[in-house]
């Protein structure tokens, strides 16, 4: 029978601790509904005792109507030498009105005398009163033993001691915390063994990342016994993060035979990691496991052969199955096998050894050489395939733009934009104002665009990256810009790159607009106004 | 007595297979150097016989003096069915002439079969034969088990033998990898316990984090008695990446008793994490493990309370011992106790109670909904703190500045900056052309200042960082800039936000400026001319 793994994701709690995360209360009703949808049993939403705005994110949240997740109030003992109901962030913790609340009390006697600077008793009695306070009041309490594992080293008695003060008030989870991150998967399962033998209270372990080893430290505590996984679903939080959910899920489903959340929703696994991403404003790394870019890109030579002839030679499982997708990488290191793949999903007739291929993986060098990179900008790499085919008719031709910007002491910068495009024999010159040079240089490109394709109307500019490729002494520093661009249905990717800012933007949107265009002809929805034939005078397929 | 581990850094051949990642010759030329001085013993830097840039490689690196490291080049056994000499990549490793070989082959069978598509007798034969053939040309090899806990978990019989048949050849180390990075720790245990039961030979760890498990699997692999950890520096390699060596290394000496390098190396751990992502042009997460900007962040009220009241309540050990640093952030979260701390390091009357702390406080909170992020912008905080503290004094004003950018069909992209500054009671008009609107804006500046203040002559921009804050529809998108300077001696990061990227980078510009100004001021070395005296007219401290 397959073993059931409860997930507590706390990605707006702990997450929202990692520096450079910030959430509005809309962030965090989006980032619910997300993780209900995904079939996540708990989310643990704030801490309502100690910010104001996640007060009001209690309040709201009680609208959403839930599938299946319980929301989760987090909080701390009551302070020493009070009682729990004149402690107010515990009378904040009931008024959040969740049905379950997560209590953070010290497993560690170091805390206990130096941070909380009380006595060992005084300690087990706040986490007593404390969790006996809220069973009293109906409440489903998780106790997070803070620190257990470090407390565990240093003193296991009375470790041990505190969650049995916690037990015998009735918590209902035993929260295992390796808060500092500082332990190894042999600590863990010393850890988990010991609880289980002394405490009949199901075990939960809840790990952060300060020495790399939060998923394995999990893994290892669920295959000792915890019943519950605690983490963030891309894994940020305080310091170097916690353990990954987004790792955590499909480890332990799909490869421990665990069951964590429904086939279907690990279908959404990776969309909902870089939903989070998005939303937190984080920039999810390529390498991140299994939802990264690169998860299951294969680059080396070898590696691309091998997984043509059998997937499971380089992967642990189908990208499908999470979400993600293969890709093969096209670079000096990919050589010829995975270039000409690329060039024969665009003409059947190119092979290996056609001269084309190695046409292309020359220009591929020297454009490299120039600060571009096509690995995640698929949708350039497929108009300069095209080019290198003979297969790209231009939608448009750029006559000339201009740009300027001024600011004065007391006058904010303005930027606008003029140009001037072909289409077939018509020209069109306009201009736009806009925030910042690119912005107006988009704005102008797209309007004179329009009046020929008017689909272009609903693409937008999702995103806009920009980084320094060469920035040695005494040479021109490259600045290579990727644009992400979506038309509400899908999203695609364009590069630039160029000594000037503006030039390598200029590239990357007219990438982005050629790409659009090129989508909706091969779709048969192109639609073509101001006195052009379908097709363009310049358009010759 | 200690035990000792060795290291192994595969940051120039594994690494170099990471998606978006490519060294040139000099940049692996640099790494090796970087990576002997902190007292690495093995660098593996590239597979000559797949990769014509990389036998150039090893021809230069013989020219550097290194201290103690061990070259490693790395590649296959010969190819099914001939012999080793009559393979080119063979003979390539040999040609590399260096004293270690790296030597990979098959242990899991489904590889044998379905992607060598040869016998599992004649996988034996080529373990051997090319074993035998290195080790009689007088080479040290380490014998590179791929894919061994696969193989291990689908038939340990056959994986043991062909680690038998390298042993017998005279293989020196028997690398096990868990090259898809499926793994946990538990399996690791099993493999490494198997392989020591069966075999002589001193076992190496290579593995990989498609799972997150990479730095765990290899610290349970050294529990279990492996020498030698391999890795790559910070961790980048083919897909997710590779077991992070500045994770693992201080890991495995300061919290395991092991020894790598030594004490006054840990020290540069973290520089040389940086340095890498530098020449590898890889953005270094903040939350790495260690070396990460956010490592030995704390961003909680109750964490920087309780961090300044002990360093180990939630640090593994002082950033100091890997020279890295602690930083208590400033944010909603923070709270006034961080905020109260950085004030009291610029004017010592300043406490949590002062009014300039609330002031503080609020001002934060509305710049950081502006899209201003100071967690990783010191220098700009420095300046905002010192304007609020009222001990700013500014070195120059803005009278105005104009851009001017234009491009056509056949002409490139040219971009101008026109700027008028005013320093006391003088001011200077100049212009300058430069590589795309900011960096013209850039020299601009410069030029102009210049006149007055000659070390700016020193100072040059050496990363740039564009980042959309806000990118919901129908609303004007946040642009964040970070500009990272330096003079040689010391680095600084400033930051502005603004719909505008032009406005944006010149705050970042101007704060860039003002900040070097202002530490040479400090350091009593600044130096002004061009009529004005010291201090300048509207500097009246």
């Amino acid at each position: 029978m397959e073993r059931r793994i409860e997930i507590f994701d706390s990605t707006l709690r702990d997450g929202a601790q990692a520096e450079g995360i910030h959430f509005s209360v809309d962030d965090k009703l989006n980032i619910v509904r997300k993780l209900d949808k995904l079939g996540i049993p708990y989310i643990e939403a704030g801490n309502p005792g100690s910010n104001p705005k996640d007060f009001e994110f209690f309040e709201r949240v009680r609208m959403l109507e839930l599938r299946s997740a319980q929301l989760v109030a987090f909080g701390s003992t009551r302070r020493k030498d009070i009682a729990v109901e004149d402690d107010k962030n515990c009378r904040a913790l009931i008024a959040a009105d969740t049905e379950v609340i997560a209590l953070f009390g010290k497993s560690w006697a170091l805390h206990v005398e130096n941070v909380l600077q009380t006595t060992r008793a005084e300690n087990l009695r706040m986490i007593y009163d404390t969790v006996d306070y809220f069973v009293s009041h109906g409440k489903t309490v998780f106790f997070d033993a803070e620190h257990f594992f470090d407390g565990f080293r240093a003193d296991p008695g009375y470790a041990l001691e505190t969650l049995r003060a916690a037990a015998q008030a009735g918590a209902q989870r035993l929260v295992l915390c390796d808060t500092n991150g500082g332990s190894f998967p042999a600590d863990i399962a010393d850890g988990v063994r010991a609880v289980r033998r002394e405490l009949d209270v199901p075990v939960a372990i809840h790990c952060h990342n300060d020495l790399g080893c939060a998923v394995a430290n999990s893994i290892e505590a669920v295959r000792c016994g915890a019943v519950q996984v605690q983490g963030t679903y891309i894994g940020f939080g305080e310091r170097c993060g916690n353990a990954s959910l987004s790792t955590l899920i499909p480890a332990l489903q799909l490869k421990m035979g665990c069951r964590c959340i429904t086939d279907e929703a690990m279908g959404r696994v990776t969309h909902t990691a870089r939903y989070i991403a998005e939303v937190a404003n984080y920039i999810l790394p390529a390498s991140t496991p299994v939802v990264g870019k690169s998860a299951f890109a294969h680059k080396a030579g070898m590696h691309v052969d091998a997984v043509q002839k059998l997937h499971a030679s380089f992967e642990n499982f189908p990208p499908e199955r999470v979400g993600n997708n293969r890709s093969l990488l096209i670079s000096e290191v990919a050589g010829r096998t995975a270039v000409a793949n690329r060039l024969a999903q665009l003409d059947p007739t190119v092979t290996r050894d056609s001269p084309v291929t190695q046409e292309v993986m020359d220009a591929l060098k020297e454009l490299e050489h120039r600060g571009y990179q096509f690995e995640s900008a698929q949708a350039s790499l497929e108009i300069f395939l095209l080019k290198k085919l003979g297969l790209f008719q231009p939608f448009f031709e750029l006559e000339n733009f201009r740009i300027i910007g001024e600011q004065s002491e007391s006058h904010r910068q303005i930027s606008s934009a003029m140009i001037k495009v072909r289409v077939g024999d018509r020209s069109e010159i306009t201009a736009a104002e806009g925030d910042g040079p690119v912005h107006a240089l988009d704005r102008a490109l797209r309007k004179a665009l329009e009046v020929f394709y008017p689909a272009l109307a609903q693409t937008r500019l999702i995103d806009f990256k920009v980084r320094v490729v060469e920035q040695r002494a005494a040479t021109a520093s490259i600045v290579r810009v990727l644009i992400e661009t979506t038309d509400g249905a899908s999203v695609w990717t364009t590069v630039g790159a160029s000594a000037d800012i503006i030039e390598a933007s200029w590239h990357a949107l007219a990438d982005s607009v050629e790409y659009k265009l090129l989508c909706d002809d091969r779709n048969g929805v192109l639609e073509v106004c101001g006195g052009i034939a379908a097709g363009g005078a310049q358009r010759q397929k």
